[in-house]
C-alpha cells in the first residue's frame, strides 16, 4: 500500500488515511515507511471564521495550481463535528468538480471520539499526502482558538481569511493574529467595506509588526475568481523569504516538535485509559473523591505513581 | 488562606484562583484542603455561539438569584484569549453593577499559555467557588466544539442559548447538541423569529430525545428581564429531576472522572516538557525527524520508554 502511495494513487492514499483516522495499530510502521519521502509538498494553513468563504477560496486556489500543473491535497478540519456528524459535508459538495481531478485530493476529518487526538491526525494526514508527492498541501479549518494555533504550527505559510464588516472580530483579533498570519485575506472583496477592513488590518499590522516578513493584506473575492493570481504570487513569495532566511528549516523544525508533543500526549492518553480502565482503577479512584475521601490532585498523582518510571 | 475562602472571602478566593492561574504548585495541597467543603453549589453550564447574549442572560439570572438570597460564583472561559490577550472583558464589564455584590464572584479565565491545561483549571476553580460557599456556580464558554463538551461534562444542569434566525446552526448542531443540553434558551426573543426558532428546536428534540428528562425550549429576553422566572425554574426542576432520578451522583462521578484524566494530562506534559527538556531529548529527536534519520512516531516511543515504568 506504501508504494502505491508513494506513486500517488488516490485509492491508497484513501485508505491509508482510513487507518489515521481509526486509529489502527498499523499507523506507526506506516509512518515510519513514508517519513523519508516527505518534507517535500508546501504546506499551506487556511483559516478564518465561519463565512468568510475559505472553502470557495480554496476551491479558486486549487483550480488556479492545477492550471501551472501542480497537484494539490486538501484536509479539512471541522471543530464543530462533535455536533454536525460528518465534517465539512457542504464544502466537500462544493468541491465536487475538484473531487473528480485525480491531481487533487480532499478530506475532510471529524474530531468526534478523537480522544483530543485529531491535532496528531493531521500531522500524519499531511505527512501521507506529502510522501504521495502533492505540491501544494491545504489544511483548512474554522478559526476560535487552539485550532487556529495547531494549523499555524503545521503549516509553512498560514493564510487568515476575514470579510468586510467582521470590525469586532478584528478588534477581538488584536495583536495576537500577527503570531500566526503570513498572509491576510480579505475576501468577499465585492461586499461594501472591503477597503476599509483591509485598511484596518494593515493599520494594525504596522503597529506589531516586528518581522523582516511583511505581512501582506490582500483583497479578493473567490467566487468571482477576482484576486486569486495575487494571492498565489504571495503564497510563492512566502516560500521564497522562508527559503532565503533560512526560516524553513526553523519553521519546520518547530512543527516537528509539536507533532512529537501532540503524539506523545495522544499516546499517553491511550494508556492510561486502556490500563488504568482495565484495572478498575480510575473507577475506584472516582468514588473516593465522590466520597470525599481523597481529592482529585491526589488520585492523579496516585495514578501517575503506577504508571511512571 | 483556606480557612477564609470556606468563610466565602472575595480576597481569599480571588487569591487562591490566581494560584490555579498561575499553575501553583500549592494547588494540590489547596484542592487537597478544600475537597471535603465541595459538592454543595449547582453547576450551571451556559453555551451558545457570540452574540446569542450569554452574558446578559447570565447577569440576569444572576440577579434574580441574589433576589432569592443565593449567592453566585460566575467563570467566563474565552477559548479566543488566545488572541485577544485579556478574557472576556467585554463582559466583565457588562457586570459592573455584579462585581460590586458581595453575594457574587465574577471570574474570566483566558487560554494564552495553559499547555492545553485550561479545562483542568476551571475544575480547581469551580471546586474554591464550591468551598467558598456559592450556592450557585455558572461555568460560560464561547460555544465551538471542544470547550462545549468540557463544561457539559462539568455542569449539572447545561444550558444552550441561541437565538432566532441561527437556521444554519441549528441545522449544524443537529442531533449532537441533545447528548449535551439540558435546557435550550432561545434568547433576544423579541426579534422576529423566535417562535419559529423554538419549534424548529422542538421537533429536532422530538425526532432525537430518548431520555427521561424532556429538554424544554424556552425563549427568553435577558435585555428586557423576559423569561427569566421561567429559566430559573426549568434550572430548579432539573436539579429536581437528577436528585430524584439518582442521576446526581452519576453525573458527579462523569465530572470527577473527566477531571481527573485532564489532571493526568496535564501532569503528563508539564513533565515531559520538564524533563526531556532538560535533557536535550526533544530537541536531539526533532533533529533527527528533520534529517529524516528517525520518524515522529518512532521518536514519541523513544520519548515514552524513557519516561514510563
Amino acid at each position: 500500500m506504501v508504494t502505491h502511495l508513494i506513486q500517488g494513487d488516490p485509492a491508497a492514499i484513501a485508505r491509508l488515511i482510513t487507518l489515521v483516522e481509526n486509529d489502527s495499530p498499523k499507523v506507526p510502521e506506516t509512518i515510519k515507511a513514508i517519513h523519508g519521502y516527505t518534507g517535500k509538498a508546501h504546506v499551506i494553513g487556511i483559516t478564518g471564521t465561519m463565512g468568510t468563504g475559505k472553502s470557495t477560496l480554496i476551491g479558486t486556489l486549487t483550480r488556479a495550481y492545477r492550471e501551472q500543473g501542480k497537484t494539490v491535497g486538501i484536509v479539512g478540519i471541522d471543530p464543530t463535528s462533535w455536533f454536525s456528524g460528518g465534517a465539512l459535508l457542504g464544502d466537500r459538495i462544493r468541491m465536487q468538480d475538484l473531487a473528480t481531478d485525480p491531481g487533487v485530493f480532499i478530506r475532510s476529518m471529524g474530531t468526534r471520539g478523537t480522544l483530543g487526538g485529531l491535532t496528531s491526525s493531521i500531522y500524519d494526514v499531511v505527512a501521507l499526502l506529502d510522501a504521495s508527492g502533492k505540491d501544494i498541501i491545504v489544511v483548512e479549518t474554522v478559526g476560535v482558538g487552539q485550532s487556529e494555533i495547531d494549523i499555524a504550527k503545521m503549516a509553512d505559510t498560514t493564510i487568515v481569511v476575514t470579510v468586510p464588516g467582521l470590525g469586532d472580530s478584528i478588534q477581538t483579533i488584536k495583536a495576537g493574529i500577527t503570531e500566526i498570519a503570513d498572509i491576510f485575506v480579505v475576501n468577499k472583496a465585492d461586499q461594501p467595506g472591503a477597503d476599509e477592513a483591509v485598511l484596518q488590518l494593515q493599520q494594525m499590522l504596522d503597529m506589531n509588526q516586528l518581522d523582516t516578513w511583511q505581512i501582506p493584506v490582500l483583497s479578493a473575492s473567490a467566487h468571482q475568481g477576482k484576486g486569486i493570481s495575487v494571492v498565489i504570487e504571495a503564497i510563492d513569495k512566502h516560500m521564497d523569504f522562508l527559503v532565503t532566511s533560512n526560516r524553513l528549516e526553523e519553521r519546520r523544525a518547530t512543527r516537528y516538535e509539536s507533532e512529537l508533543l501532540e503524539l506523545i500526549k495522544k499516546r499517553l492518553m491511550h494508556l492510561i485509559l486502556d490500563e488504568s480502565r482495565l484495572q478498575g482503577t480510575i473507577e475506584s479512584l472516582v468514588e473516593k473523591i465522590s466520597r470525599r475521601e481523597m481529592d482529585p490532585h491526589s488520585a492523579a498523582e496516585n495514578i501517575l505513581k503506577k504508571i511512571l518510571k
